[in-house]
């Protein structure tokens, strides 16, 4: 399992290939991947949850959460360490907690289940809290924070996720990019949608580069010196072959831009997500493809419980109104409030089709082919 | 009342100065602050709380948010906008959550109650939230997440600010510094204490360097361009004249090194502490000095309600031992875990007196020869 990643205000940018890209159908995706987990073992209700969070990925622009993570989760099921069929339980249950024991089942199967819970006791007692552990990758942070927007209640979603970030002062990553998603319900404007990895950028940012034979700007990642390295090149190959290296926690390296905090933020989701359910930390997430073992944490919690929601919703409004309508930047035209981005691009997409990257698509049709799945077109 | 601010791993530095500081025993500081307040007309027990939060910050070394703000402090009950008398109601309440009103009380003072009550509520179901409006500088938010601590419990504090931090893309400062403390106990290890504003640094720093006559690093501040500036006076001067410009969000100018997630950091902190509570946000907060109505928000959360503690605490001992263990970078000798350095230092200012800064001992002792109150020494 691979790292979690997070990119809110990107487009298609970072390979470069938009102008490429292969357009698909949104239903049509659906139904060939649904097909795939079907094959694969997986109930059909549960396919219909894991590929609602890798399209939703894709709608909100995060294509590396999105479809192009398929072939690992098929991967995942045939290894052995992804059960198909969903075996989670809560193993301790209080009015507004739980704890889940994920059972090695499908991330986004326990995950939906998870914030259900939190959201059902949320319902009854305004706050609900659901962690979850021995868990898989859960795709993006903020399908579940949507589920509690739904329900006109704040969410927040985190996960641990396998080492790739260096603490402060370190060489080695210890921590994973261990996002956050917090969602709030706004009225007219849109919903704030907060959908982050606690890194400075995702790894393949630095692939992007590698690529194109470009130097990463300083602060982005470590070689195995433990110091700022502008060779993407050589830090994805120390951190392949182990030797040392990582990417830089939010705020880069040392204290100068308070990389410190970064790496306190992804070392709180490891609290929330990892030690509160107990389920694997640090270099322990993921370390054995037999048992992952990821955690997640999950809350939602009733603005009513504080104030009339309209008022809560409209306050929202104002918020957002007052940054986007502040003067800009020179050489800027826009403030943007979080997910923002996101949703005009699934409006975008889900009338137009999903772009894809055409290796992806490739590797697509590899596995329908294999599976008996015919690709829509 | 200024903007908070929060440099966890700092020594004394910012000022260049300690060689000079004063060293003032803890009990005797203590006592001096608290005729102070006496003198002003609040309760022998309030003073005790207000300066208590102060002293901390001098003790943990966040010498910003310690008695060096005394004199603000008594300009704010003096203008009236601070009332010496607490005058807090719980406005609306359940099971899990309340809210409520400051009434302009000390922030300290309320904030107090606050947590008290997120702590008592926790103890009954598992988890506590609560928020407050109309409300004063709470002073740092690490002293309350360690009353979470004290009672075993995982503590969260938030609070917004006078606006300080511009959204990316932006030119002018809409957002507090909103800092962010999390807190989670461990066994041997020191306990986590995350205690960080959501801003890249805090502007105490650009004082320091205009000072010196020194340049800023790239991606601190903008000036009335929108722009990352390297001089620390033309920001300042922006700043102060209202021109525009302001700090930077952790991550630093525009999306490179993802400077939108440090803004929607400091944004869901405002949604929380200001938007949850109905208090101010964005440009409202602390607008009028007659009515700052700031916002808090307080968790406790019981980490029992999931696991047994003594499990919950040796795996958060792992986890900090697993980090500080870790291969250094080049050049550096240790990695800490949030709360470390503080809890050392903490325990060395009480041994050896609290280091203050000469002008501030000054301000102290004008204070006092005004109210009638003797300095110690």
């Amino acid at each position: 399992m691979a790292p979690i990643v997070s990119r809110p205000w990107r487009d298609g940018d970072e390979r470069g290939m938009e102008a490429q890209h292969v357009t698909v159908d949104e239903r049509e995706l659906k139904e060939f991947c649904e097909q795939v987990f079907i094959r694969l073992g997986v109930p059909p209700k549960d396919a219909k949850t894991t590929i609602d969070v890798l399209v939703l990925a894709d709608l909100r622009g995060i294509e590396s959460h999105g479809v192009a993570r398929l072939p690992r989760y098929v991967n995942g099921v045939k290894a052995g360490y992804i059960k198909p069929i969903e075996r989670s339980r809560v193993v301790k249950e209080t009015k507004t907690t739980a704890l889940i024991d994920g059972e090695q089942s499908l991330g986004q199967v326990v995950s939906r289940k998870g914030m259900e819970l939190a959201i059902r006791k949320a319902k009854e007692t305004s706050v609900g809290i659901v962690t979850v552990r021995n868990s898989n990758h859960y795709g993006i942070a903020g399908y579940y924070t949507l589920m509690a927007l739904e329900q006109d209640m704040i969410g927040v979603s985190m996960t641990n996720a396998a080492p790739l970030v260096v603490p402060t002062f370190g060489r080695n990553a210890i921590l994973g990019t261990n996002p956050i998603s917090v969602a709030a319900p706004a009225s007219r404007e849109r919903p704030f949608v907060l959908d982050m990895a606690t890194s400075v950028v995702p790894r393949g940012k630095l692939e992007v580069l590698d690529r194109k034979g470009l130097p990463m700007p300083p602060g982005w990642a470590v070689d195995e010196t433990g110091r700022s390295s502008a060779d993407p090149s050589r830090v994805l190959n120390a951190m392949a072959k182990r030797l040392g290296g990582g990417i830089l926690p939010l705020g880069g390296e040392g204290e100068e831009h308070s990389g410190h905090k970064g790496y306190g933020l992804a070392l709180m989701v490891d609290v929330f997500s990892g030690v509160l359910s107990g389920a694997a930390t640090g270099l322990k997430v993921n370390a054995e493809e037999r048992k992952p073992d990821v955690g997640h944490f999950f809350m939602a919690l009733d603005p009513a419980a504080f104030r009339p929601l309209d008022e809560f919703r409209l306050d929202m409004d104002r918020l957002a109104r007052e940054l986007k309508v502040s003067p800009k930047a020179q050489g800027q035209t826009r403030i943007y409030v979080h997910g923002e981005k996101s949703f005009t691009r699934m409006e975008r997409f889900r009338k137009e089709g999903i772009p894809l990257d055409p290796k992806v698509v490739e590797a697509l049709k590899k596995i329908g082919s294999e599976l008996g799945v015919k690709w829509p077109k």
